[in-house]
């Protein structure tokens, strides 16, 4: 079993899409919660929820934002502070949740340069190699 | 007016929601439109639509595709075989779909090396800095 949750919050419906995109490659995942932040939602509710999602200290958690500087990566931030068990990665993309979710060891600060890494290798321009396959 | 159309390309409902994340961000975008493939979609229905979201040659489009090797983006290399006018980018996350939709001002090489470099640096290791600021 993976010693951490997963926690994927996002602007809208893009996190519950997200973790069923990835459902739809990986199959069912355990211990991943989408929180979508809703028009509606005040940052404290928002906090409240996601909090909530995350268990308390001893549980550590992954949360994966999907933009830095948005309202889901702000509240991710404050609700993350003074917690040594719990790492934050914005920009989540279909590719760092699945990475995540299914091979990710640990959330010390090795796997989680390595889940960087291995999202920002995933956005390739895959334009080029058709102009050269076309010539 | 933007010079080309995006079409948004993933599993499930997650080219949805990153559009409708990234309109609850910056208002509505014009010709940007999300294609979701379905459990029941054969790629030869999925192609069929994802030509008709493009339009014809003279029409300049933006694929951008959750996964690298899955089937929305082998799709999308397909259905772009011999149109020097289509650019692809997989790995698409919130940040790349509002960069292309309100700043990216074309799609030939160097706009697009941007996006991709834009979308990488979008992915960001935000847990060092908290751990800094609690010691």
């Amino acid at each position: 079993m993976r010693p951490f949750r997963i926690v994927i919050a996002a602007h809208g419906s893009l996190a519950a899409a997200m973790l069923g995109s990835a459902e739809m490659i990986c199959g069912p995942q355990e211990d991943v919660v989408a929180l979508g932040l809703q028009p509606d939602d005040s940052p404290e509710s928002f906090a409240d929820r996601m909090r909530d999602a995350m268990g308390g200290p001893g549980a550590p958690t992954l949360l994966l934002t999907d933009l830095q500087g948005g309202t889901p990566h702000n509240v991710a931030c404050l609700v993350a502070r003074g917690r040594s068990d719990v790492a934050i990665v914005a920009g989540v993309n279909l590719g760092i949740v699945i990475e995540a979710a299914t091979s990710l060891e640990s959330i010390d600060e090795d796997a989680i340069a390595l889940l960087v890494s291995t999202g920002r290798d995933s956005i390739v321009d895959s334009t080029r190699r058709l102009v050269r396959d076309s010539s």
